[in-house]
């Protein structure tokens, strides 16, 4: 009998070995995500952020320090960050951002929390709002089969609404507005002009869901091009 | 003398070995092919999938495994499926997309299917069905010395017509929907928002195959914004 | 002293080895530059070919044979073909087009043609024959700094005008008419719908001249695009 | 407690040993920066240059060879500079726009100097001097948050302008321009039809102000395509 097409827990990033160092497997597996999502011009300069989940109870994540390249961190360079933001183990700073992973893994149960700057996610969550007074909008992914890799979507016939938030300095409070928000996302969440959050159980969904969003969103970017050089589709072309 | 340019036999991915293991080369040259699938950004997410007969009597497909990520795929966890589409060797489930892949092997004679999730084949086949409301369209493709890459083509001058089918989430139905298409169609079928299904008689062609039309399929999105832009061809742009 | 900035003598691929195998540093390097020249999507398929002067008296050209993946050809797999575009060692065809890189080597003296099939070259060189009747046109690459990579141009305020020809499936012929052309063309020729011949007097200057003309093919789409849209500029944006 | 998100001086790129060889670790980090440039296709042909300050007093700059392919440069071929531009150490050349990467070390304190040929930069910056005759010019990039990958900036809510330089191939006269702009450049400076220098206090600090600076060249070439399309934003569109 044939399987369906959702995606299954076939192994594909280790998981933390049992034995005597945990979390040296989830190290090397999120060392080596980050030089792909480099490679592919996600997270250039320092930006952009990662982490998994060590342990929940207490909470601890694994992540990329502050203000360093990406795509060369090492694994023994990742360091430990607590429920606080504070690290608990390794040298460097964490990033502010620290905050919205902390949300997303508590709202969402998350594992594993992606956080890229696309050239396509940059611009279209800036497009989505509408507006610069805007502090909040939604991005509509529709019709497309590449939406079934997203967890809980099982057709190509739905959209997936991406919140948009409107971009803050201040962590602490853009997470607060995007806690309500976090349940309901399709695995993602767009700050405007600034990035992705994308989001899984564990790293390899995590992954996943970021190379679907990624995709989807320059696909809506090239859609946008196409139909408004076109003219020819009758739904509203320019709103998101 | 010199021969013409059209592709030759030369052996470029290894054929099955007749010795012990015969499947271990093509296992490895599916795999690597499949790298080099993701390297492209054609195969995000768990997207696509891939498969080689290795044998026709009875019809037995070496395919990858559905709901993993396809550039991380090892020669040994590849599965075998058998002509029902069950798993008959491997760990892991069969795509519902086998359903296709079986209809092309037989259609066409094919001794490998590729399929893929680009941008261009994305958006070009939603574009191509010319309404929500229509489920059969085609693209053309002319005029471009890129043609004669697939089989059976000797000249520039002429178009290749690639069917496009709207998307179905019950594969065997949509396979009944492809099957008195494959025959006709230039070695390609899209599926709307979906993707492109490219074959051949063995993985080396099939590999040609997909390049070439990928390559056609983003020349011709380039085509769609020049032309628009440009006005300057009396030819009916806008339409496929 | 400050040198200029002109491309110098300083040697980068390796120049045929007067030792024993005076072929197999040339070989290597072809086979190098064939590798990256796919990895830059230039020559998917089977399309393109690259050649160099092995011996000019009589003439020998070491080439890729017609109808395999340039991307994966070992360097004891090319191919060693006469003046007249007989193989005279190795495996395989020579391509029909072996008539133009011999037109070439002969006209302009160059040490080595590489021969793509890029987006931009595809698409520029269809769209700089004004029409479909047209067997003749020219592409206008101006004011950009990067033209001082091409072979004799010291500054950025010239125009570099690449010939385009109408494609054709005889090739004796388009050698024919490239001929003429070919003594006062910038390094490149243009097939429409087909693409690009680039040139040099050894393989490091025609990789030089390839990518260089690549870039301004690619940044010449851009410029329509935006000047299309930008409605700035005075000059005729349309005409290339 | 949380750091903030500005880079921090975590190590990225080895500092020069200061063993034996002092130059070595250096050379191998200039090295490797330049394969990756070239591979994301900023400095094609023989295009770009790139250096590092071995010492101040008296200045020597670490830097490569003229004419070459700058992909491919072994950290042995690197050559060394003084402060007039002459060759102290190594084979080859120095660029003509050595007296540009000199201006930066001395007028910004940079350490090191990254000079790119990018599609967006090319573009952009004739695109940005609004006339043929325009001799200066500037482009804003605004309200992203990758704006605080540069130096000195710690809120998305701004703008940098870079300086944009009618080209001129006389490079101490273009210096002489340059001079009064760099100490309020945002870490970059933009030369007509030519491309970007970028820098920062070390070799990692450079390596990050261009991967930002390209992004968002990038970015606003994007902006630009969907404001013209979309008709949406108020604000003057095609001025940059």
């Amino acid at each position: 009998m044939m399987g369906n097409d959702r995606p299954v827990a076939v192994p594909q990033a280790p998981d933390p070995a049992p034995a005597s160092n945990p979390s040296s497997a989830l190290r090397a597996a999120l060392s080596r995500a980050m030089v792909e999502i480099h490679r592919r011009g996600w997270c250039d300069g320092t930006g952009g952020n990662f982490s998994c989940v060590l342990d929940r109870q207490p909470l601890r994540l694994l992540m990329a320090p502050s203000g360093v390249h990406k795509g060369r961190v090492q694994p023994e360079q990742l360091i430990e960050v607590d429920a606080t933001g504070s690290v608990i183990a390794g040298e460097g700073n964490a990033s502010a951002e620290t905050a919205l992973h902390l949300a997303i893994v508590q709202a969402c149960g998350a594992g594993a929390v992606l956080h890229t700057h696309s050239q396509a996610g940059t611009l279209l969550s800036q497009w989505a709002l509408q507006g610069p007074g805007q502090s909040e909008g939604q991005l509509a992914l529709r019709d497309l089969e590449m939406l079934k890799g997203l967890e809980g979507i099982t057709t190509h016939a739905t959209a997936a609404h991406i919140p948009v938030l409107a971009n803050d300095q201040n962590l602490p409070r853009l997470a607060d507005r995007a806690r309500p928000l976090l349940p309901g996302a399709p695995q993602g969440l767009l700050i405007a002009g600034h990035g992705l959050y994308a989001w899984g159980r564990d790293l390899a969904a995590a992954e996943r869901h970021l190379e679907i969003l990624e995709f989807l969103l320059e696909q809506r970017w090239r859609q946008l091009l196409l139909q408004a050089l076109a003219g020819k589709n009758a739904e509203p072309v320019w709103h998101p």
